[in-house]
């Protein structure tokens, strides 16, 4: 039998939590409530239970440690979070050491960010699978971004590596919720799609989702939009496909740059498949330079947030073939 | 006594060669017309040349072997160039072969990226000495890049990585000469900078560019530009400022992805100095997600063309210690 791990996904609405067999996957999962906003205490305390209760369901077997993909800034060591949005009061937690505390001294105890986790869950357990090295993002609230080289996270110098999310493919552009003008984020972002699809929609009164979206299309999601494009609604269509011509200026960007080729789409707005990773495939062979065409391949996450979860339990798998390496000065 | 190796910089216009010892940097050096337009058999036979006759000035000392950085696109195994802009009729040629006929079959040769070996040249002997990562820039005919991760060439999935010259800034911006819309070197490569140098200070009769570059501005070049701005001249200093703001948006993506914040700007045009590089530090912040300011850091290369012969040699001394891993698929 290979190893055993618990695998956390903090999220600001739910923890989504798993018992994972290094070679078979998920064996056991729980989802509870974050309430966040009860403050830090009350979150630790809950990923706290839903560990020990995993824990709880392999009487009979060890627990190699517990691993968990977390939003906000984690440090080199996989210990601490810092400032994650949408948990209010919570300034940097040494996450570590306060599991440790609940879990035993001797817990093998691993942090990560939630996007490198992602990566990671898909390079072992997704559509990465088959490659040593893609490039994950995440369409959610935001875009997360990770880099996966040779079936490891690159983390950069501090542990910060990945984020796609901010990176600008108009300086001229709109600003994202970082400050930073034309990034992909202020595009493909949840908040800011939905209001471009708001007002783009607005003189296009043939278009269903005038009554999925309410007046003024104020209710409209990236979820209705694709409902609609499924349905054959031009105005959704002509959306997502503006917003995969955007993703792939950004994948170009990176691909230019890292010389990784395959790109692995997951999050909620990935659903929309087609819709938007065709006219994201068709870009982004116009923003990569010639010599690096071969190969160049947008998958989509089967296994939507089950990466995740997955991916966190083999930060833990990970850390017993290879600890790690001691941090670089930035 | 230290290693003893060949570095050779090859160039569309010069073949710059040195005897290298790994601690004490340069020892013995040669510059030689390329004469490519004589076609590659002349250009292989020419760097054959330079070898040996370095190679001739330490009669007494063992040689570990020839490092060579050339333009164009070179294999994961480090041994064949490829169309290497510049160099008519010059398709792929396994360079490593070709010298080893010439300089013994057990002779080291390896190839690498002339971006890539300027930046492990600085990362070694230059101002990437004091940082294990940065990113290189180097500002000449086009842009060129590398990414240096703890102390080595982080070379992708092929060996092509770097490229930040192809980064697009404005996905409806002026083409390079890849194809790319709004990349950085459609702003900043020598032809696009001079022709919107040109154009911009077709206006401002004032400048002294106008007695500097004759008739309609057009002999302007990028060296007139800083010779003009250190002169004082309104003109050219503004192209100069524009130029860096450009650097700085393209170098705030870059670190966005990377997590690497230490970028140091080489080439012809790096000698501009704070005329182009203080604009594009104030740049950068804006593009850089606040979560990673610290350590940000643009730093002017000082060594000049040397760190390309030095890099070419490191190869060789980097490849005693650990030979390059297995081709991952990209």
């Amino acid at each position: 039998m290979t190893p055993l791990a618990v695998g956390v996904d903090l999220g600001g609405t739910s923890i989504k939590a798993a018992l994972v067999e290094r070679d078979r996957g998920l064996i056991h999962e729980v989802t509870r409530p974050t309430y966040a906003e009860e403050g830090p205490e009350r979150v630790i305390e809950r990923i706290g239970e839903v560990a020990e209760a995993l824990i709880a369901e392999a009487p009979e077997r060890a627990i190699a440690g517990v691993g968990i993909g977390a939003p906000g800034a984690i440090n080199w060591e996989r210990t601490t979070v810092s400032h994650p949005p949408n948990f209010p009061g919570w300034e940097t937690i040494n996450l570590r050491d306060r599991l440790r505390e609940r879990l035993g001294r001797r817990m093998v105890v691993l942090v990560e960010n939630d996007a490198n986790v992602a990566g990671l869950g898909s390079a072992h357990y997704g559509a990465g699978k088959p490659h040593p090295s893609f490039l994950m993002v995440t369409l959610g609230t935001g875009v997360g971004g990770a880099i996966i080289y040779r079936n490891r996270i690159f983390r950069g110098s501090t542990g910060a590596a990945g984020e796609i999310g901010h990176m600008t493919i108009d300086y001229e552009g709109p600003f994202d919720r970082s400050g930073v003008a034309g990034a992909i984020e202020a595009y493909l972002g949840q908040r800011f799609l939905s209001r471009h699809a708001r007002y783009r929609l607005m003189t296009r009164e043939d278009s269903i989702l005038h009554r999925m979206a309410g007046p003024d299309l104020q209710g409209i999601t990236p979820k209705m939009l694709y409902d609609a494009a499924v349905l054959g609604d031009e105005g959704a269509r002509e959306v997502l496909a503006w917003a995969g011509h955007k993703l792939g200026c950004v994948l170009g960007s990176a691909v230019n740059l890292l010389d990784i080729r395959k790109i692995v789409v997951g999050g909620g707005l990935s659903a929309a498949g087609d819709f938007i990773l065709a006219p994201a495939r068709l870009t982004l062979r116009r923003f990569v330079m010639p010599g690096m065409h071969e190969g160049l391949e947008i998958i989509r996450e089967t296994r939507g947030n089950e990466v995740g979860m997955l991916g966190a339990a083999h930060l833990v798998f990970q850390f017993l073939d290879e600890p790690i390496p001691s941090h670089p000065s930035p």
